[in-house]
């Protein structure tokens, strides 16, 4: 019998979506789903209802309980934690690279690297400098993934795939779809989307 | 030793804060925590942020996944479900009544009471007729009771409880407030809430 599988959507920029990321592996294993990760853009989907930045800086009681949740969420999961300066990163390029990490056969850890980097360390995510570290880290050729990151056809690619987000209702990240279509949205519905994935 | 506390904030008209008030009162005596039951008016605090409704009405994308989710989590815990109409419901005087309930030692069974009909049976709950029903399947004096939620002294108790809400930085419903002042927002953060109660 095939696999079940999961879409994994996330935008680097995302909070909650650090945990997410850090626990999505093992989980899946646990449940036998295969889970397919898939990087995309909130900017545009933010603007489309007319918020310019983070609705975490748009309304601060909103974003000072949410540091402080993810803050207890990352201790409960033994999780490093460093607010990163400033938020949002500008998750752009690293998105990019992630679509040439995830057509090799490293691109999750790449992606756990970028997260663990920028809420588990606080580092700055945004420029090709500190994403090239990582990619080394990684025994990655740095400068060969980020031309080819920045390729008509990777940006094509990402912008495409954030519009898919947007017709799947997506709004926010880390968000969960089913290969029946089913949404779920936030790191604490990881569980339910993987159990709703295997029905 | 005095058993550890948990206020429990609440607003009639919010979705999530229905399972929530279905769950508190035996997950709190499994984990030996005395709850109060505080509602409050969420509307001055969405105006004062610039809402002049729900957010799930605001953001369309935001209010298809919160109802299906709450369709699915009410599904999981086994209780009843039923969208009303309209929403959000007007919540200005059962939560009035709340205040003379809870001042008598039937509060709890009100509120359930409040939340089963809105959010279990779709029903309205925002007129004296509707809340006099419940008030009298409780065994309760409605005309009674209505008549002392509308007093002045009950009016002003609420408005100042609504202030207190947002000087403890409370921007949601539900949310759980410790003695010590930890603040924790969504049903999904009440099993949290009481293990930090009890800490």
């Amino acid at each position: 019998m095939k696999k079940p599988s999961l879409d994994f959507w996330f935008d680097f920029a995302s909070t909650y979506s650090y945990p997410a990321a850090m626990r999505i592996a093992s989980l899946a294993e646990t449940s036998c789903v295969t889970v397919r990760w898939r990087p995309f853009m909130l900017g545009p989907i933010f603007k489309a209802q007319g918020w310019a930045t983070s609705p975490f800086n748009l309304y601060p009681a909103k974003g000072r309980n949410m540091w402080r949740d993810l803050e207890r969420v990352c201790a409960a999961l033994d999780l490093p934690f460093t607010k990163p300066d400033p938020f949002p990163q500008n998750s752009l390029l690293a998105a990019r690279a992630a679509l040439v990490a995830l057509a090799g056969n490293w691109g999750e850890s790449y992606c756990r690297a970028i997260y663990r980097a920028e809420f588990g360390k606080g580092r700055s995510i945004e420029k090709g400098d500190a994403i090239g570290e990582i990619l080394k880290s990684l025994g990655q050729e740095d400068h060969a993934v980020l031309e080819r990151a920045q390729s008509t056809e990777i940006k094509l690619q990402l912008r495409e795939q954030t519009e898919e987000a947007q017709r799947l209702g997506i709004f926010g990240s880390p968000s969960f779809v089913t290969a029946g279509g089913e949404l779920f949205w936030g790191n604490d519905r990881l569980e339910a989307a993987l159990d709703w994935a295997r029905r």
